[in-house]
């Protein structure tokens, strides 16, 4: 057998920063996705309830790439009482030719968090105003910095501001992001008065219950609710699906189960068979999201193999050119 | 993160023999799945059709266990064009309480076979006649020599019958059993004949259209069908199930889409609402599957992902006692 490349996550953390060529790799993976000859199975999820823990596979075969990437995301939300993160866990890349392990990326879910900003930074390319400055951001972990670093990659973004439960958590994100990121940045205590200042507005909680109200929703925002990822998470009303012109889904089949799309149709307000052009329509053309500078747009992310596919091609690409990585023999 | 043990295949051709405690957890793994607290989400399956290929995710969680394995199972029919074996893959080993990653087992299937063999001797030690000595092996690979290696462990075998499409093959296989197993082997032009003088028959083909015939059958003799795992798959002719005293699934929900049970339901010779106990019901003594001696049973094995996580974690202990593998840190 050939011999396997591993990667661990310093290795690509310098691989794959968080730049426009992976916000460009994530597009191209949604516009593959679109094409329809794309095989993505369904998740599979595994979980361990005794340990607050649940584990997804992903990943999507997209016709053209040499290879396959799939990922184990393992999330276990009582690790940060021990000291540990709650995600984890790696991506393998195998060949679409032979399905011979290629490499072995340890990433610790860091290739997960860049592929994740980098969708938002997508969605917000192609649903946002262009003219788009002011953003509210519900959340103050990981994703909510990372969103923001993305967004500013596609978008003039001149001004954040950041609502979440703890409040402290809030103001050290905004501390962080004025001083790295160079944009204005305030911790708000009050979400509704940030949410009706705010061009765009990006949800990136594990809310089980709605923190976005409808009421709060403008005419000419665009929301990107991404902290849905699980049947029990619920970040937007979903009376705000009722009043966007646009709503579009990552892969529908996925938001029906995980996303924001599953609370809105079990409240009623949309049909269970009601049929949306997914991220990857509006990106080929097929589709429009954004008619008029008025419309309020709405993208709703769960997390796609095929992104994964794509960042992992990206990172052993960059990898090779970086010559990161030891060649391990699985024979040996 | 901690480090990560990293195995290979020559270590783990070390650590895991096809032995009687390789055959007990693989016993143990089933009689878990019997008792209803096993997590074991379907099979992903990826197909990339242009290459003849598929990759199978196998998973599953053990309460008790400290860790749960996942399996990556590539298998590319058109490999051996270019050298290549079709079937590959690695499992993962995460603990249970934390998620995270504790070791990659870079087994290139090796670990698959020892605990699918495993399985068939569980299959035969629990349905099989106590005094079978004899037995008819369709298929000449790798299964069927382990198939027959595995049931030496559990039944008084005296003599292999073994019969292929390419009868070299089958001498081949039947030379090198005579040799290396140590009882009389000779493989067979007529299939018909060597049912006929077989206690035990099993089949390890890759087989679309049935091999074996339900009127070669006989009272008193026990057949494992192995070699099903795909949905066009098909090694027993669908009558068999109707001949048979016992029908012994090793999970139903995977043997009516993937295994013998799939072309009899779509035969019309079982009712698809059918109910059957499973091999760890008989396992556990819940169910039995031979009542007499004169009885005809059937396994219909199409590989779980409990098996899979016992096998690994075997491979973990063998491994830590023989201080193999290498420890590698992802955060490097």
């Amino acid at each position: 057998m050939p011999k396997i490349k591993i990667l661990t996550q310093s290795d690509l953390m310098k691989a794959v920063p968080l730049d426009g060529e992976a916000v460009d790799c994530v597009e191209n993976a949604f516009a593959a996705l679109a094409g329809g000859k794309v095989v993505m199975p369904p998740i599979l999820s595994l979980a361990i309830r005794e340990a607050n823990g649940e584990v997804d596979v992903k990943t999507a075969y997209v016709p053209g790439l040499d290879s396959f990437a799939i990922k184990v995301s393992p999330g276990f939300f009582d690790n940060p009482k021990i000291g540990l993160p709650s995600t984890s866990g790696l991506m393998m890349v195998f060949s679409a030719r032979t399905g011979v392990l290629e490499a072995l990326l340890l990433d610790n879910g860091y290739l997960t968090d860049m592929r994740t900003a980098a969708a938002g930074a997508v969605a917000a390319k192609h649903c946002s105003r262009a003219d788009s400055a002011t953003v509210c951001v519900f959340g103050a972990g990981m994703q909510a910095r990372l969103q923001l670093q993305a967004l500013m990659l596609v978008r003039p973004l001149k001004k954040a501001l950041i609502w979440a439960r703890d409040i402290a958590k809030a103001e050290a994100l905004a501390e962080r992001v004025a001083r790295e990121n160079g944009i204005a940045a305030v911790a708000v205590a009050d979400p509704e008065a940030a949410v009706s200042a705010a061009d765009i507005v990006v949800t990136t909680t594990p809310a089980t219950e709605p923190v976005l109200k409808a009421d709060w929703l403008k005419p000419g925002q665009h929301v990107t609710a991404m902290g849905s990822d699980q049947h029990s998470k619920n970040e937007i009303e979903p009376a705000c699906l009722l009043r966007a012109d646009a709503y579009v889904p990552d892969r529908q089949s996925q938001t029906a189960e995980l996303g924001e799309l599953r609370s809105a149709i079990e409240a009623g307000v949309v049909p269970a068979e009601k049929k949306f052009a997914e991220l990857g329509d509006i990106i080929t053309g097929a589709a429009k999201a954004r008619l008029t500078p008025s419309d309020l747009t709405i993208a709703d992310l769960t997390g796609t193999g095929v992104q994964d596919t794509a960042i992992a091609t990206l990172a052993l690409k960059r990898a090779a050119q970086l010559d990161l990585g030891v060649a391990f023999d699985s024979d040996a």
